[in-house]
């Protein structure tokens, strides 16, 4: 695409194809921001003539709007991570159990989503997105709901016709019935399949915010082999990737374990949760002095005194409180068998397709990391797990069309580094300055540009970043330039 | 970053950090290129030693096996494009009215999502994430649940503790107890949000796949003013920004229609629907054939006979099939009344909030574009929206590792304009080639790069393009080099 130039200024042409601003010579560009002040105060309105690039989210405060009410009744209940995300605009709660998320809590759960995606597509697994309306009827094929019983971790649905509906807590049933939907060779195997999606509980005692809630947000993924042995070397891969996904996610160096684990409701004959070790969390796991045995206590032996791992014999057991943040099950034929999903082998016979199920709580990650990154009462989220990598503070209205000339430089400049929906600029005018730094502040970005007042002779930028403020005065266009690209490669 | 070549191979060097591959010298590229083949053969695994970029997808078929199965008993009731999104692999039906969507279509999903983010930005509007499960309680309040009466089209949720729940179709009573959390002054006003997401209805005869189901996904706005002037400048920036989706989403040349309607359960005093104008609608809509107006005819004067326009008097009135995609509602003080929203004035009194809601229903767009988009029997997407802007075929499985080198340079040659999330490689070699260029070819794509034979002397590429095929045979690295560009440009 050629560049378009369309809109004339004193000085500078903006390309309305590319968004870059196009100097006929670069001290023009210079005069261009110099003059951007006095250019400001001719006009009485207060917004950009030079518009902000498209994707830059503009910040006029309305999400901080709905930071802070905290219902005394369950103040004391609060551990301090999730305490933290409602004071700062992060998340909103409705009920017991129910909370909304606010646009900062969104943008780190996808930046989670993102890095999930990209280890599930490394798998060869495929996207899907089921109805979290599931079938009572079934459930009860697979034994899961049983009639007359209590079920009462199940919310359930009773629709106009008078049939049945379970809020699904996780998926077994609905894809085994859609991979039956075509009949199925042993060259059709193995097949994976993944959603990242909105689950349900009926939770006796919600808690610790998203840390145990009733509407949360999981990954769950599922796997179909031909054989006990393909469904190992499934199961192995998958416990590959959560290393790599907990890795990427910066967890690992926190305490993540790998736990023998009971498989529970859903059933399967291998179970591992994971863990992250955490004074807040609720399961207890017991780790070994010695080699790498871990189990939830629940899983191992319960006989309190025991103290020798046994696993390796030597090692001591010691027992810590665990968040569990993912499971894995290897499920063999338990719902196979009961809702017939079969296979055509190649020695001619029908067979029961291998399942094994994989989950992690994504919402509850975010909980887990508000936990992890609270310092001082100020989140310092990993660097690229932060809701913007780049918070933009213009001190006063004055600035707004100098700013926006400066993001579409920046934005030039990196030359497809720059992810626009990745920026976010503080134009909160009616607030005073200290607020709005608060404002910006509790976003906890790796990097601030702060764009102070700027004369005839120089612009002067702050860049504030995890490790220290870093003061630019620039004098000539070549300086802003050499200024922005130093952001480009810092953030 | 620095570049961090740690993999060595016969002549070029494949970066850690940037995936950019990185040739000692021109000419070596070459080499390391026409190579590939001969390297392949003396490996027993078929699997590529040149890992293919992250992020790029891998198919091995597995989306395509949930294809094809339609309920004998709904096939008669099917539209055109539902039934050809359910043969060609996008969605599969778990019960009537809900349905799993696939890859292909999650992706589109995803695509229009972005274009809704991007114009919900601009509009100020802050993104958030609500429960599904809303309080009944704040539904009586609000009088949109009345005890006693049938509710029918309420999903209804009751818990352990007896507590009862709505799935909600819409959100005004959440986000209005949100708002209504801090305290609002006409400082904090307009305040704007928006989310995307599960919405439930307990429709009496779904129909049409994605047009009609219990279970769908939702772009929901509701913004806040303190006058009805303001109110009324918000609802006029809300048309702005739907008439700006409905172009990027390339609709508008089919006929999209504002027409004047009524607000129905919803309540306000002021509503449009946006319709796209199709034979598959449920609605019928009186068009003039002099001036704008349009209305949908439950709104207009019900007199068959009717046939002048009442806007402007000369115009004859005609009515046409259509599908409603979007709904927007001036809302007044339908629900800060009931549910106690009110500000504080700059004359010190306290006032409700004037309110509004605007929806668009991101999965029906889909079914939409389904039904408008299929030229016999495959989808012909509009680029921008095809599930994936570039597909990939090696031949065979010789040619992997080719494959892979290319689309690392490829990536490498795009400098930031190349989204590998966008990439599919088929790689679904047990499968004959015939069969795997039809599963290329439902996908739409706008361009797909067919990788065929290679041997000492020459690559040859052909790319396939809406437009008609290019043939592509590179002998050196600066022709190869080339050809990428070419493509990188043309996606």
């Amino acid at each position: 695409m050629q560049c378009a130039p369309v809109r004339r200024q004193t000085s500078a042409i903006l390309c309305s194809a590319c968004s870059a601003l196009v100097p006929a010579h670069p001290s023009l560009l210079a005069r261009r921001i110099w003059h951007a002040r006095s250019d400001q105060r001719t006009r009485a309105s207060s917004s950009a003539t030079t518009a902000f690039p498209a994707g830059v989210r503009i910040s006029r405060n309305s999400s901080a709007h709905l930071s802070g009410a905290i219902r005394r009744s369950e103040a004391a209940l609060l551990t301090p991570g999730t305490r933290a995300l409602i004071e700062q605009g992060y998340i909103a709660q409705s009920a017991s159990g129910l909370w909304t998320l606010l646009t900062p809590a969104l943008r780190i759960l996808q930046k989670i989503e993102r890095i999930i995606d990209e280890e599930m597509i490394a798998l060869g697994a495929d996207k899907v997105a089921m109805p979290a309306l599931l079938k009572q009827s079934l459930w009860q094929r697979s034994g899961r709901y049983k009639p007359g019983a209590t079920n009462r971790e199940l919310l359930q649905v009773h629709d106009r016709k008078g049939q049945h509906w379970i809020l699904g807590p996780t998926h077994e049933e609905e894809i085994t019935e859609l991979v039956g939907q075509r009949t199925l060779t042993h060259k059709s195997l193995p097949l994976r399949y993944y959603q990242i999606g909105r689950k349900y509980r009926d939770e006796a005692r919600p808690r610790g915010g998203l840390l145990r809630s009733k509407e949360f947000v999981m990954k769950d993924l599922y796997s179909f082999d031909s054989s006990v042995e393909s469904a190992t070397i499934t199961y192995e891969a998958v416990l590959g990737a959560y290393k790599r996904i907990f890795d990427r996610l910066d967890l690992t160096r926190h305490g993540i374990v790998m736990a023998r684990a009971d498989s529970g409701e859903i059933g399967g004959s291998l179970s591992h949760e994971w863990h992250l070790l955490h004074a807040s969390g609720e399961d207890d796991v017991q780790l070994c002095s010695a080699c790498q045995y871990a189990a939830n206590v629940e899983f191992g032996d319960k006989d309190a005194g025991q103290s020798e791992c046994p696993s390796c014999g030597s090692g001591r057991l010691t027992t810590e409180r665990a968040i569990e943040v993912g499971h894995t099950f290897f499920l063999g034929t338990r719902y196979s068998e009961p809702l017939g999903l079969k296979f055509h082998d190649a020695d001619n016979t029908q067979k029961h397709v291998q399942m094994g199920c994989y989950g992690i709580g994504t919402t509850r990650l975010l909980g887990v990391m508000a936990e992890l990154y609270l310092k001082d009462q100020r989140f310092v989220w990993p660097k690229h797990l932060a809701p913007f990598s780049l918070a933009v503070l213009p001190v006063n209205n004055e600035l707004d069309d100098l700013t926006a000339t400066l993001l579409h430089r920046y934005h030039a400049l990196g030359q497809g580094r720059v992810d626009k929906n990745d920026i976010v600029v503080n134009r909160d005018y009616q607030t005073d300055l200290r607020k709005r730094t608060a404002q910006t502040a509790v976003l906890g970005s790796p990097t601030t540009l702060i764009v102070r007042d700027c004369d005839a002779d120089r612009l002067d930028m702050s860049v504030v970043r995890s490790d220290g403020v870093v003061e630019v005065r620039a004098r000539s266009a070549n300086e802003i330039d050499a200024a922005l690209l130093d952001l480009v490669n810092a953030v």
